[in-house]
């Protein structure tokens, strides 16, 4: 079969295999026939060979996580699932043991192993995952292309749900990616009070623009570009929610942002805090001032609850969470290396790929 | 001024006074010129003379207790308001002292005196209420005949809210008066996965059908009907909701609403009670099995949270949540026997008087 | 091997087996060799052939639910665990599927199957249960005499982690069986301000008071007997706690108590429902007054949180909350006629089996 | 009457004025003849003119925010409180109309006012205080010497209430100052499953060593001075807590305690940071490793909840929480430079300053 691969442990080295052994189901596994897969920032920095992710995987291994399909063949022991359902799969694989396992809270296992990165991903026309890890979906609700994703749209709403409450608060969403683009949907849809999207990147901040003025006034939507506002931004945001936001959802990890994000908020409120700096170190200005002064909680997101975020993910999308403008580009597999720079260059938001194509 | 009053501590003693003086306000106090007020379920247990409301109250008294209007005379001491401007007023007038006041929880307050029951209340063309119970209005936001309830639709989100979360869970409201039809539009608006509505009486039925039909497929909706169909009305739903509805709001107080209310949770869900029970006793059936054993919530609702509630009713009003269909009819003060007739005979939802026509 | 079945479906029927085969534990189980059991109050039900769990039940079936014992054989794949593990085990066998178990709500599995009931249990000299639900021991932290009832305190300690706090409130107790008397033990322990007991049996409340003259004046402690004190009681206890109580802890499930923990309550407080009425129905009086107006929390508790709550338990014990005082009878296995009988007449609060003597 | 003021914007410049003229409570006030009084951390900012305080101050002004007394004279309208009441009294005195305030949360008043800062503290021999800011003491539970410094065990109080839960927890108390070791002390007491000390100042890791040994084993304590223990202590701490803890109390301020707090932290667990580091900015090391990856929550405190941290600190006290030890020196007022002196060398934990000797 056709699949992507890490060749060697250095950037460049991404190639599409053109006759890879199609891999069979272990134990409790099935195989999926991948129908849509999509390129998450991960792979993106898996592709550049960055530090941050480097030493987490072992050249040759197939990238890529997020995907939908059909079952193609069941592992031994495997019960409730059938040849051809349709489904995406939680690409986090848990240990269950673990201190954190135990207490239920999988999505921080001590052990997680993620497909694309420590074991075979689904850039490839067959994956094999543990059937205890598939989430079973409803082609009336969730069409391929968007079921493409759906682990990045676990993490959107594993970043909204983390937050105390959303409606009627105001919430900023600090970076328009992919993920911040559905964050900010997402928040939308929950009833916030306003919403506050800040980007640096002009083609998302245009994308942002452009989905705004779609909502037609359902929400007041506020877009800021921290690189043309200089240092009043904060305080502009700060005087249209009558002090600050309640809620930052900070899906940048730019170092500048983190810090508007504490700025922004007023006493009492919330950051959850999805996105990686690129840096390992971090300094925050005026700490005591901007966090401890304020009473502000702070919270590191990881993954998605299972399977409690792909519940409510797949409720939103049937009550009608429109995403369809995440999607961007619609690629073949064989294209992937265009569908990396369309990215790096800011000009997608999402890019699915199809390994049948 | 004109104003409603019960005269007498008996049914049918509710009268319209003439001329009744105008208040002063005290120190801390302010007066206020109504514009429109709107009939709730307590005044009519007071204009029926219930004996769930009558030991509360000592005729004469001026009822009423939801209106907006403009700021007429300061009293002293008085800091942050100004004549004329547009206003509402929390209606529960609480002592800041006592252990739940002191906790935070201003709306149990052991001392509550609630205006329209213990003091005089604003079914008149002016009202006096303590400035710190004020709620600012934007006009451009709350029309009169829509801040004239705002103290029912502020019961709607507090009951609302109570719950430990809405979006993306299968909610029931039980009981399609006018707080549940407020209560259904708010859960609507935070997300929920679906949106389950009983009812017997046929006028607030067919409101609900229509208000559903409305909608646009936005959030999927069933309206049940208990008294046609029957005990398999509790299956029905169960299966429709893939084993149960995780939160109830219970609004009507019926107690076969209620004991329904817990039999189509699903375990680990929760029910939130406004609706007061005319009869004082309540028979539970199959305590164990349908409330211990599924590991149930059952939360005692009341009042609205100071200020926390206001803040979020305000906020959905801004973002467009919907109560215009509310409102089914419009009456000068005069014709307030009228209006309860109306609700009596279950023909309207909000009844709104005018106090200046 | 020696093991106590109910042989048929009716009271009278526990009959120890001297012959039974030992069971072998299939693929994911282990077997363990029992060294101490203890009688739980479900036991008693069963013993009688009670209504409340009857249905459940299809004889002849091993008996008992709370154990602790050593690993004597692995079944096939099962890793972690070696022969001679010093351990006790859950013995809710949840599906992992079901809504509840997805969401990380074991305890409340659509599909449990509980050891003792519906499949054997553990009133015998080897039971086999699934690796997953076994809990390590340290036999120096927990020797077998408390290792044999876990299973019960977890239900002391479900019942009080299920409250939003302890610390620094005033906390009651309702019913000093032997569940009760753990969950005053852990209340007394965590922190709480005061604590009300209530029991009516003579021998829990001396068994209560002998308690509480030991704790050396570490809690204020007041122990009532409703039987005696009359419809004052309630209001001497909210007199003695300004007011009302924050929690109560509802073990005794008699319908007067449940009654009585509503009305003591302060507003704002949470009732905890582990005790089960005998009767089907529960009828509650004033609950518009008692309930809803005082916003009162209500929730009904089932077994322990996996594995939350065990690893909370443990972590009691080592720190040294004293349980010991709870075991009031030591006996052979073959004595267990005698044992139910001293539970049956009030007269012991746990009675541990010894299925090696 | 005599009084200790900054005289002038600088260090040094705290004097004892011999002569100052007694305060006149006005409306809504009361005067407290000052029994006790305590010198906090803060003070010492303010004695030193540290900038983190300075610009918070204009001199002259009397300094100290810690006290109890007698009510002296009660100002206008004041109700509920009599000459002679025993009370301390919360310092920060908040604005009640602010969206923090309205929201319930004072604690973080967006115009706070804090005596002994703004406006005339309590290191004197009278103190005048709104009467919502009094809080009653029982003489027969506060002691003067204990109820001198309750602000700072409200500190204390809050930070261990602002974690999700205490009991059979892993805790570490970052920092064994004064409020660091009234945190300990709470630690213990509300049922921690084992308690880490971390401190580098000889003296506190004396009296933190000593207060250790006279638990008589009640729970698992460790002490460790990083100063001494280098980098290992981190990988120490993680193993003996099977992989990290569950809450750090971070009193502080250090910012290699700060990143050691985060590193001990075992996944999904939650650090309250009281601690005020001397620099304004603060850098994290691996923070996308050490906390988002972590799923940790990091929550800033400030002050103390009005009155719920109040309540739950008397009720500790009444219990027999022991902070006795806390108070190593009690000195007449006059000689307050002795006291700032033997907190600045480490030596004291608690200076009691009596104005009456």
């Amino acid at each position: 079969m056709q699949a992507i691969q890490m060749a060697r442990p250095e950037a460049g080295a991404a190639v599409l295999i053109e006759n890879l052994e199609v891999p069979t189901p272990g134990p409790g596994e099935v195989r999926v026939r991948v129908q849509n897969t999509a390129i998450c920032g991960t792979d993106r920095h898996i592709y550049h060979w960055d530090p941050s992710v480097a030493s987490m995987i072992t050249p040759p291994v197939t990238i890529g996580h997020e995907f939908c399909g059909h079952i193609d063949t069941l592992g031994d022991g495997v019960e409730g699932w059938n040849l051809e359902d349709y489904v995406s799969a939680e690409m986090h694989i848990v240990c269950g043991r673990c201190r954190s396992c135990q207490a239920g809270n999988k999505h921080i296992c001590e052990k997680t192993q993620i497909a694309g990165l420590h074991r075979a991903g689904c850039f490839a026309e067959y994956v094999v995952v543990p059937a205890g890890n598939l989430v079973r979906l409803d082609p009336k609700i969730v069409p391929p292309h968007i079921g493409s994703f759906l682990d990045a749209l676990g993490n959107a709403v594993h970043t909204v749900q983390s937050a105390s409450s959303i409606a009627g608060r105001h919430v900023l969403v600090s970076g328009y990616g992919a993920i911040g683009a559905m964050a900010a949907a997402v928040v939308e849809f929950e009833g916030a009070k306003s919403l506050t999207i800040t980007e640096v990147m002009p083609g998302h901040l245009e994308r942002a623009k452009k989905w705004a003025a779609g909502l037609n006034g359902r929400i007041p939507v506020s877009i800021h570009d921290p690189a043309t506002e200089g240092p009043d931004m904060v305080e502009r945001i700060r005087q249209a929610t009558r002090g600050g936001v309640d809620v930052v959802l900070e899906m940048s990890g730019a170092p500048p942002a983190i810090l508007a994000g504490l700025e922004v908020l007023y006493p009492g409120g919330e950051m959850m805090q999805l996105g990686i700096p690129s840096a390992s170190n971090l300094e925050i200005q005026n700490f005591a001032q901007e966090f401890i002064f304020k009473g502000l909680t702070w919270r590191g997101i990881l993954g998605r609850r299972m399977f409690a975020t792909w519940d409510e993910m797949l409720s939103l999308l049937q009550r009608g969470l429109d995403v369809e403008h995440i999607v961007t580009h619609r690629l073949p597999m064989s294209s992937f290396h265009d569908g990396m720079a369309l990215l790096d260059r800011g000009e997608a938001h999402k890019v699915v790929l199809d390994p049948t194509a």
